[in-house]
């Protein structure tokens, strides 16, 4: 098995032996190898109960419509048959299943270092890092406090070092120590430096859009020709629900699909707040937001590639908080799930909690979105590792245990655990025991015990004094020493010298020129 | 929905606000209300698959053979065909077939309050408390300590407050301060006097199995006819992995079954150790050990009520120690409920954990293994709240934040959520509110708001500031306050005075007499 023998190989001093002396080896960690969902999907609905949601999503295409706040996208829907009344669009449902159709039921995404390349789609499970916060805890520091450059460094870092984590979503944490004029330059020189998995841009205007693509271009060592033939990044548009997709998120939907990158729509539809109560409601309003802006990137450019996002989940009704994790959010993603198989689009949900620390709460909270998103066959998770307080903190504590999660998931889909051949069942083993004994030391044993077990690398499995002798530390506190352990003995993945050089000079090179507007 | 009529109720001063002056309003939680799992099962195997483990369970019983540790059983099963040599037995698979081929898909237990009648099988999901841990933990003590009356009593009536809870499991701590030979006694009559749901007794002896049914016969005001008509009670066994049946299981075991009460048994089929290493064979052996107790419960009483517990897990290959709510764990529980619902039998598994404190890793071990009892459409979950440390630690904290986990498991299965009838749907609401506004102050969310969500009674849904103002009090420490309240304001279900004094009689009159033997 993959797992173990990555350890032999750490042991046996090879490639992985290599990286361990550059500091990789904190941690035993199961390899990169995105998981492929092997588990039907979880399907509430009947079949009746999905046309009931596409039907109210067609017709709120069809009767309501969708502001689209921005003439370009206003014109291209226009000409393309859609009616238009102001910024308002409505279209029809066979004219959405036709431009829908268009679109790829996967694709790849390739990154800088051509070994991180993942597929979205399928049965493809893909796992990022938290995105956005702009708030960051630690333990050390044991309170909130605005994000920053270094800790934003830090959360980089481990969604390099951890190879459950498959791709990286927005900045992990705002780092609203850098003027927002020139943070995309900043935090991307950071991402691409210290990480060499796939990049995200924000949809935040045109020159944060055209920067980062050709940041990401020069950092491939792509022309343009190789970086537009296939998709190298992705970014993430969340529409302004009820029924809105802003300006600017639509201007870098259309830059980015015009280069045939990835797109991911993700409605933010809090039901009983900016969608109905009900969640069928929520989630019919949440498919037509995010089909209309698919529409759009279709008829722009045929077959590019789009993954519909699902952010579903309700209200408090006694604060208004938002809630997450809940009863009703897994069943939304999973609705959701069965109405992009009937769309034939790849799909993305997140890893969400409500709590504020890293705590019990944190954990169930996270443990139900992440195998909603397995139940729901989600291909991208967001947020995967790392989020607090629905999204305002960013936490190193949390992403480690997240990814213990992550890992435990990675294995879970593993055939080799549900194999059932001659040697699994093992007659002649239970034979060789019999009525007596145990199973420690027959050769069956020895011949598999290395790799037969998940091997958690933060759960504590000592019995209660032997933990105690340790030090009787909390999860919380062990995930604080070992982030502490990578950040610490973290190195960089290889980047040609050359083209750090060029991505620190067009870095100095567009802060000279201002940077981005910042009145978006 | 019911919840909130349950609010509602609270408020008006009717049924539950007189329960409320009898101090179970400490928190606003769900109705009694077993959930129905809706949810299509999650089946790792292939037809195939389940076809293989069948044929290993079948073999070991034709070729190995299983060790009945009681001259009646090995009578009993020798007469009925099997081969016999010395206390080991034998059996053709048509034979297994054709007696397990007895036992009901599907029956009830009913405690002396008959609302509290439950349903084992079908696709009824029932929990119950964490049993037999021989140590107690909270988070006052901040401690491992031996487990006491007082402390088991907190544990019951934790028990019976929760409605969440469906019944009463073992000792939910092992009172050590109790001698062994008259635990049972005194324990069995804080159980039946603390609460009014579903009873089990320990099949250790004659004595306990016979004084813990009378005990509940008494409780219940019935006839000795009227508590053998159906079933009332139950016990759970667990082989002596691997394949061996002990002397006092076996006799529990037989006179429950004489008795027609619910009988559960539970191979302890840790993989590595007293099973094979590989997850198919550790399954199939503990198949094999738990359809022979089921046949030969047939042979003694036809039809009585069987289920099949799993407790496949596997060690940690490291250190030896056990491990709980792994990946394959999961699976072990998933391909179980796939061979319990080809042998048409009920199956209990368990919300387990290795984690030492009820912090993170407890919660995502518990998380794993509850979402994989929903998964594998388990009727009974023991252990459901309350467990620490591989079973060996008890925790009124732990207890309280699973309920939570419970509650959240019962209204995920609420068909109310996935509804995709015109309302929910809800055009109409979108209509109204357009591309602009919310839905906070429309009818469509007036009429549904106090019941459309998940109304957590543990989870802290404020943001970070109001969280830190009331205290910036993490998940367990909230959990031991609630602890505290509860216990503090708990009142005992109703019980007729006279049945109160006959078992206090009986107990006083049992423990004259030397209560049991202690040499079991």
């Amino acid at each position: 098995m993959a797992r173990s023998s990555g350890n032999r190989r750490s042991r046996s001093g090879g490639r992985a032996g290599a990286a361990s002396r550059r500091g990789t080896a904190v941690i035993e960690q199961m390899p990169w190898n995105p998981p492929v969902n092997t588990d039907l999907p979880t399907e509430p609905l009947t079949p009746e109960g999905v046309q009931a949601i596409h039907d109210g999503a067609m017709r709120i295409l069809e009767e309501i419509g969708v502001e689209f706040l921005n003439q370009e996208a206003v014109d291209i829907l226009r000409r393309a048959g859609c009616t238009v009344d102001g910024e308002n669009v409505r279209m029809g449902r066979d004219f959405v299943m036709e431009w829908i159709g268009k679109a790829p039921s996967e694709f790849t995404l390739t990154p800088r270092n051509p070994d991180r390349k993942i597929t979205v789609g399928g049965k493809n499970l893909l796992f990022g890092n938290v995105s956005s916060p702009p708030n960051y805890w630690d333990m050390e520091l044991g309170t909130k406090v605005p994000g920053t450059r270094d800790m934003c460094r830090n959360l980089l870092k481990l969604t390099q070092y951890f190879n459950c984590i498959h791709f990286a979503g927005g900045y992990p944490v705002e780092p609203v120590d850098l003027h927002a004029s020139i943070r995309h330059l900043d935090v991307l020189y950071d991402k691409l430096t210290l990480t060499d998995k796939v990049m995200h841009a924000y949809s935040l205007g045109k020159e944060r859009v055209e920067d980062v693509m050709e940041m990401v271009r020069i950092a491939g060592g792509l022309s343009h020709e190789e970086f537009d033939a296939s998709p190298r990044m992705y970014t993430n548009i969340n529409s302004t629900s009820p029924l809105k997709h802003d300006f600017p998120m639509l201007d870098g939907w259309m830059r980015m699909a015009r280069r045939g990158q990835g797109l991911v729509v993700t409605p933010f539809t809090l039901a009983g707040a900016m969608a109905p109560v009900t969640m069928a409601g929520a989630v019919a309003q949440s498919l037509a937001e995010a089909l209309c802006a698919v529409v759009l990137a279709q008829i722009i450019n045929p077959g590019c590639p789009v993954a519909v996002g699902t952010f579903t989940s309700n209200v408090d009704m006694k604060s208004g908080a938002p809630a997450f994790g809940t009863p009703e959010y897994m069943r939304a993603t999973q609705m959701t799930g069965q109405l992009c198989r009937f769309y034939g689009l790849p799909m993305r949900s997140s890893g969400v909690c409500a709590a504020n620390v890293p705590d019990g709460q944190a954990m169930w909270e996270t443990s139900n979105s992440l195998w909603a998103a397995v139940q729901s066959g989600t291909n991208m998770v967001y947020h995967a590792a790392g989020w607090l307080e629905g999204g305002l903190i960013a936490s190193p504590e949390k992403f480690i245990m997240d990814c213990e999660i992550l890992q435990q998931i990675q294995r879970y889909m593993d055939p080799q655990i549900v194999a059932t051949g001659p040697d699994e069942i093992a007659l002649d083993a239970i034979k060789s025991v019999g009525n007596a004994g145990h199973f420690f030391g027959i050769q069956h044993t020895q011949d598999r015990y290395t790799t037969a077990f998940y091997q958690p690398f933060l759960s504590d499995w000592k019995n209660y004094e032997g933990w105690e002798v340790a030090g009787a530390v909390w999860t919380p506190e062990r995930a604080h020493l070992m982030f502490k352990e990578i950040i610490g003995s973290f190195e960089a993945p290889p980047l040609d010298e050359a083209i750090r050089e060029e991505l620190a000079d067009f870095v100095a090179r567009r802060k000279s020129e201002g940077g981005a507007p910042t009145d978006f």
